[in-house]
This record gives C-alpha cells, sequence and structure tokens, in this order.
C-alpha cells in the first residue's frame, strides 16, 4: 500500500507539474482574472497578428504605449515622482540655509505637507526646478537610480519600484512577445523613468516618451556634457500626448492603456477612424483595501470623461478589484 | 575530353561560387575597400562585441547614430529636402495667384534659384511655412512619399532614394548584425526621413531624430487629427545633435557618423571620456568625379573643424574616392 500510494502521489504530483506547465503555456497572463477583460485583450493580440487574418496588423505598425502613474505602477497618495523631489530637496537642505525661510522649502523641511500642497502650480514648478534643474543629465539619472533602488512607499513600505502592476508587466510581456513595440507615454518626467524603465518595464530609454525639461550641450575643461535647464521643454499630458507619440513614435499606436483623463486624448487619437482594428485600455482603480480606489472626484488620476465615454469608444475599462488577482510584481 | 572538360569547368564553377560565398561571409563591408578604414571599422565592431573581451558594450548600450544629408545620402547642388520644397510650392501655386509677385515664390515659379538662395534664412524660413506647415501630419508625410517614389535629381537623373551610399546601407547593416540599434540624427526634417527611413535605411520611424516644427492635435467633426504648424519646435543641429540624442534616445552612442561641422558636436560628445570604447566616422567627399568634392568652404555640408580636429579625437576620416568601390545603391 505504501509503495502504491507513494507511486500514485507522484504520478498526482507530475500531472499537477504537467497541468501547470500547460496552463502558463495557455495562459499569457496568469495574473488576470478569467472574464471579460481577459478575454478582449487575449483577442485582440490573437487577430491582430494572425498572419492572413481580416485584423491582421504588420510587425511595423504593431505600437503599444502606456501611461506609466497610475496605469504601469500606483500614483497615490501623491505621484512618486514628487516623493522624489522631496527627498531631494532634503538632502540638499544642509547646503541651503536660505530654505529654511522660504516657501515651499520650509514645509518640506518641516514635513508640513499640507503647506507644500497648498502652494499649487507655483511651488511644484519651485520644487521641480531646485530638484531637477542645474546639474548634467548623468548627474541626475544617477540620483534617480540611486533613490528608486531604495526608497520606500509611506503607507505600503514596499520599494516604489515593486510597486508596478503585475498584471500589466504580464500584458507588457504579451504584446512584445506577439512582437508589438511597448513604449511609455508619461506625463511624469522622461529623465525621472528612463533609468529604472529597462530594469523595471523591459523598456529601453528610448521607448519612454514623457514630460522633459530643456538641455544645454557645453564643453567645462575639455568635457562634454548635457545639462538640465530650469525650463520646461515638453508637457507630455492630455493633448500632448498624441503630440508627443507623434513627435517621438511617428506612428499611430493601435494599442493604447491609460488610466486618467490625461490619457483621454490619446485614447481617442489611436482609437477613432484608425487604419487598423485598435485597443483602447482604461485601468479603473476600484481597489481601496489592496490598492486605491478613487476616480471622478481625484486630485491625482482624476478620471471623468474616460468613464463616461468608454462604452462609446468601446475601451476596455478594467476594474482592478474584480480583473486582477495580484496587484503589484512584490 | 568533352566529358573531362565539362566536369572540370563544372568543378571550378562550384569552387567560385564557393569562394564567393566564403567572401560575402567573411565579407561584411563589400563596397568598401580593403584598407585602414574598413578595418577599423571591423575592428570596432569585433572588439566591442566579443563578449568577456576589454572592449565589450553589452546590447542594450549599442547604439548607433548617424546624420542624413551628405552622410547616408548625397546633399549637393541642394539638400534634398529643399528640391521638395520647391516642388510642393510649384504644385501648390494654382492656388496661390498672389505668389507670382511676392519673393521668394516668384523666383521659385521662374525657376530662378539664385534669387531663391539669396534671400537667405528669411526666404528658407518662408519656403518650409508654405510647404512644411497647415497640414495634418498624415497629409504631410503622403505627399513626402509620393514624392520620394518619383522625383529625381537634376544632376545624375537618379531617383532621390537611389542617391543613397551602398558602403553605409552596408555599415548600417553590419551594425544591425551585431545588434546595434541604428539610429539617424539629421538636421533636416524628422517628418520627411520618417516616411521613407524604413524601406530605405531599414530604420523604423521611431530611430529617426531631425528638426521638428510644432503640431497642435485637434478633434474636427469628430475625427482626431495632428496639425503641423508653421513654428519651429526644434532644431536638430549642431549643438542641438548630443541634445536631440538626449531627448530621444536617452543613452550616449557608441558609434557616430557625419559628415560636417553640423555633426561636431555629437561626434565630440559621443567619443570623449566615454564609459566605453567609442567610434567616429566622417565621410569626406573628395569623389568629384562620381559623387561630388567638397569641405572646408562649402556653403551645404561645410567641413572644417572636424577635418581639423580629426586626429585630435581619433576619428576616422573616410575618403570616399578610396574607400568606397561603389558609391550609389543603385
Amino acid at each position: 500500500m505504501t509503495i502504491f500510494t507513494f507511486s500514485c502521489t507522484q504520478s498526482t504530483t507530475k500531472n499537477e507539474i504537467a497541468k501547470q506547465e500547460t496552463e502558463v503555456k495557455n495562459d499569457p497572463l496568469p495574473s488576470w482574472n478569467e472574464g471579460s477583460s481577459k478575454k478582449a485583450m487575449i483577442d485582440f493580440v490573437t487577430k491582430t497578428t494572425n498572419e492572413g487574418g481580416a485584423d491582421f496588423v504588420p510587425v511595423a505598425d504593431r505600437i503599444a504605449c502606456f501611461d506609466n502613474d497610475g496605469t504601469l505602477w500606483s500614483e497615490q497618495p501623491l505621484y512618486f515622482q514628487f516623493f522624489f523631489a522631496i527627498e531631494q530637496i532634503k538632502a540638499m537642505a544642509p547646503q541651503h540655509p536660505e530654505w529654511k525661510d522660504n516657501q515651499p522649502f520650509k514645509a518640506i523641511l518641516e514635513g508640513d505637507m499640507k503647506t507644500v500642497m497648498g502652494g499649487g502650480e507655483k511651488a511644484l514648478l519651485q520644487i521641480l526646478k531646485v530638484s531637477h534643474a542645474d546639474m548634467t543629465t548623468e548627474a541626475f539619472s544617477a540620483s534617480v537610480k540611486n533613490w528608486i533602488k531604495t526608497a520606500k512607499h509611506p503607507k505600503t513600505g514596499k520599494l516604489y519600484k515593486d510597486m508596478v502592476y503585475q498584471p500589466m508587466l504580464e500584458l507588457l510581456a504579451y504584446l512584445r512577445a506577439h512582437e508589438y513595440k511597448t513604449f511609455i507615454v508619461s506625463g511624469g518626467g522622461m529623465d525621472f523613468i528612463r533609468p529604472w524603465a529597462e530594469e523595471v518595464y523591459g523598456i529601453p530609454p528610448y521607448q519612454v516618451i514623457g514630460s522633459s525639461g530643456k538641455v544645454k550641450y557645453e564643453v567645462i575643461d575639455g568635457k562634454p556634457q548635457l545639462v538640465k535647464l530650469p525650463e520646461l521643454n515638453f508637457n507630455d499630458d492630455k493633448e500632448g500626448k498624441p503630440v508627443g507619440i507623434h513627435q517621438y513614435i511617428g506612428k499611430r499606436p493601435v494599442f493604447i492603456g491609460g488610466n486618467s483623463d490625461g490619457d483621454y486624448a490619446m485614447l481617442e487619437w489611436a482609437t477613432t477612424q484608425t487604419s487598423y482594428k485598435s485597443f483602447g485600455l482604461i485601468v479603473h482603480h476600484t481597489d481601496e483595501v489592496r490598492e486605491y480606489a478613487y476616480d471622478r472626484t481625484s486630485s491625482i488620476g482624476k478620471l471623468e470623461k474616460g468613464l463616461d465615454d468608454a462604452s462609446k469608444y468601446n475601451w476596455l475599462v478594467v476594474d482592478m478589484k474584480a480583473d486582477w488577482k495580484t496587484i503589484y510584481k512584490n
């Protein structure tokens, strides 16, 4: 009996492993629950990559663009880039004694976020200028790399770079496995995302589009360098997103993913009167337990027009709570 | 005897074919004459792709950037984009009777190129505004595609798109075969190059960087579109080239090719105090019979600083006449 049981168990284990392997092979999106969202994405990718089919898209035109904040990683209670800026300012404070008496720096150093946020756009610009300019592109990139390796989110205690959505990582990989080129099109800073996007998302810097500051080339003591200037170059948000896609990619995407009304224009552009079948996706933050729940009234990631018009444009609204088995990568 | 001769000939033919095949296999740059230029490029690519070697460059960092006009195709007697602009204006003239009395349009319509060129930068800007703006990006792209299919060069009678340099096409393919990503970094218009770069150079639009105009997103009668505005967005020339490489690629190239002082800054930036072994290449136009011969005093493609400093920076100056077996693709 013992021997029989043993051999029976072994056989079951083998079968289970084989079953799991088959499932993984058959299921490119294991962190997505079965249902209409998952089915819609798989149907689309299958149809557009089926040579000879009516909806076939040639490899050269398989362009997929994704927003970053709130679409590929979390964005609450503040954009993570803002946490980075605040921590940079705190680190630089000893060299700037005058900040103790000047807003918004005073409030940042005192941890008074209410006053910081109350300063509006003017305060935000001052923060960005101090933390994102007047240094070489290489020095900035190094400071971002250093931060992303160690900085942790105030609520979850996770590394920010581990707060990327596992289901979206699988979608990116699934698209790439079908010869889609994946791009990021973010309202956030291009120079902030690029230093880690290759490691975290498998997306190289030249496929990361975002907002940017002006940059100046100069040669100092025989050493050529690029210096970040405190001046906006391009605002890659709202109507800027389709413009950014044109300027950087030069092709109309067939797959677009976003989560807020900042993504509305690129969703609209990529899915209206196109030459190919196209796919629009909106990540709807509905999970107040595992992540956050917000949409129409949120100051960050406001989603109103997108929800109102999703059915008109046939955009898939992903219900994070219902559609995602897992939220984060780790 | 007949049989013997036949079999002997057959054997020779077989040997010759085998020999040719081996040569092609062993020679990735068949249109380059043997010599130090060819050897330097092959040595560099071999060393930087030899895993475990001291000069190894990881695949993710194998970025190669090339200027377009005068580096990948001819640029005399005028930049080809200028011929395009002139032909567009001639085609639009019936809708603009006022042009008959206004410069530089009057001179263009009368074929008086001396007056056109005498108008300097102001005239050039007027020409670009009329021929490159106030239309959708898609309409502009279609007009470029249409032109490039049929337009011929006034001196050679060749299609412009056949006036790309065969040796440089081989270099692009050779780099790509060794997992280098090839980019164009041109002072010419990005929207002018992208519609044909994929077919002609094997370079997709998102790897073409160039000068650009501003673009506006708008929805007209429910149809979203991008409209080209008569306003400069980015001047990708001289010090703009390293800036453009940063903004669009986000990595420092290890292989850079140019032909004029407009490429000096990007050559300098990519080959000075770099983390990897790097390679700078300058195409020197020395062949007045098969192409053109010009450098220090040319108004188009002026090359002076580049020649003066090439040895200081260890840039390879390609002698078109001596180094190239063939000039054009066709």
